[in-house]
């Protein structure tokens, strides 16, 4: 299978703590680097996890809390002197170009290459990213800001040939696109050959959901609905509810609450509030809602 | 004697490496913490070494290049979560606050406390800080853009009573401030009790200066003459001599002879490139020139 991976560069929250770095994680799409968030230490952490700088042309912010944004300029700094040319993408709120622009004017000045600031829709969702393998689509989440969640899905490829018959039936090279793009085949004497002879199934279509920073909010539902692996923070634990419901976070009862409502394959939790000694109990918790989750960790791989 | 440390929080230069982070140091003096630049990470470094985030009040940035100033906001952000109040001060180059005020008014409006951006001399030294314990200066360094160099002064201390000999005198209380500032003193029947019976030696007073970045500049000694310890960049060994005149950097050799002109008690070498696999090379021809000299590490502390 072609690479679907997801790498986690910090998962904690805003107040650093020995255990966790800021928001950012890595997609790894056949070996296309996505970026999501982009806290402070991200580009130290894919340094750690040997991820390559130049593979990343995209980044995108879920909100503009520092958490998930002080990374970004010394990322790209690092990136200019890495000697990156062409086109370099953040996909954030609307706002962020006006803040993060003059900043980057003044300390990044001489950066070989162009940073485009792509606007997310607010308060409503679009497909924002697509090229031939993957379709990003981005999402309201619910937050004190305006905050997008994100789901990559990988688009569904060709059928695969079954080597075998393509050779039995003497297929010519030239028929073999059509063979693949589904069509039955008709040899030099009118013999239809069904396409399900000449070819396999294709790869099945994986799909990662991100979703953090949000308050429990079932309207993003449908837009992750049975994901192979959705991220939803789990802040808090339930013994602090009503602060995750003040300060617009979910606890990890109910980022399990909807994983579960959404059917989706597996659960990945994380931005961990600073005043757990531990994540234990926040995973337990999550845990006994929906069995199939993991808490994510500095470091991590998860191959989806 | 009373708290006099280094805490080296990073010493790398800009390009990220496994082995370090970029510049950041904390000078403990009597439990005040002065932050000299604060590189990305520089927060996470606070929590790593178990620095108090409450005993900082005063950062002092040497120039404005983002591996020494972009963890400024992160730190801020932290400094409000955790409640702080009153005042906090950055030292930095007149134009600092052009730059951060707006990112910092975006990302960090609520903060509960106020950051007052205290201009440092341009081409130019004066003395920009001073408490009942220490003074520090500002003085130029030479670099593609205008940096400072800093040096921390423990002001000389009152002189230390002799307990035995202030009690065989039978010296009144309310007498001995005026003997710990050096006076003799006269008891009831007229006898003149010189002061040097009566004290010992104030403590000495050790002084800390910080040069990164810089090129090779003989203009710095009179600063730094005779320091306690002196932190040097040396970013390139000799093999890098021209991209060190090119960039305005130092080189070892550089940083050592500079060190045995001003006749300073210890060296301090770190800012390395992240071209060289290991700082050894760097230690050595440092140490070559100058003996008494050391590499700093990230976590290291040094009391001087």
């Amino acid at each position: 299978m072609e690479k679907f991976e997801l790498n986690i560069l910090g998962c904690g929250s805003a107040l650093p703590t020995m255990r966790h770095l800021p928001t950012s994680q890595v997609l790894n799409v056949r070996d296309k680097l996505f970026m999501i968030d982009c806290g402070e230490g991200a580009q130290l952490q894919l340094r750690k996890m040997r991820l390559k700088f130049s593979r990343i042309n995209h980044i995108f912010l879920s909100h503009l809390h520092g958490d998930h944004c002080f990374g970004i300029a010394g990322l790209l700094s690092t990136l200019g002197l890495l000697g990156r040319h062409g086109e370099f993408y953040i996909h954030t709120h609307p706002e962020a170009e006006k803040i993060f622009r003059p900043f980057l004017d003044y300390f990044c000045y001489e950066l070989p290459f162009k940073v485009i600031f792509e606007p997310l829709p607010v308060g409503d969702s679009s497909l924002i990213y697509e090229d031939k393998s993957i379709e990003v689509t981005s999402f309201p989440l619910k937050h004190r800001v305006p905050s997008n969640g994100f789901v990559f899905k990988e688009k569904q490829g060709l059928r695969h040939l079954n080597a075998e018959m393509v050779k039995f039936w003497k297929v010519p090279i030239k028929d073999l696109q059509m063979i693949k793009e589904g069509h039955d085949w008709v040899d030099a004497d009118g013999n239809i050959v069904p396409n399900k002879v000449l070819t396999k199934d294709a790869s099945i279509s994986r799909s990662y959901a991100f979703c953090s920073d949000t308050a429990y909010y079932e309207k993003i539902i449908p837009f992750i609905e049975g994901v192979d692996l959705l991220y939803h923070e789990a802040t808090f634990a339930e013994d602090a509810k009503f602060r995750a419901m003040q300060t617009f976070h979910s606890t990890a009862r109910q980022a399990a609450q909807i994983a579960l409502k959404a059917g989706v394959k597996k659960l990945l939790i994380g931005h961990y509030s600073a005043r757990y000694d531990d994540d234990k109990m926040i995973f337990e918790e999550a845990k006994s809602v929906f069995n199939n989750t993991i808490a994510a960790k500095e470091e991590m791989k998860i191959i989806i």
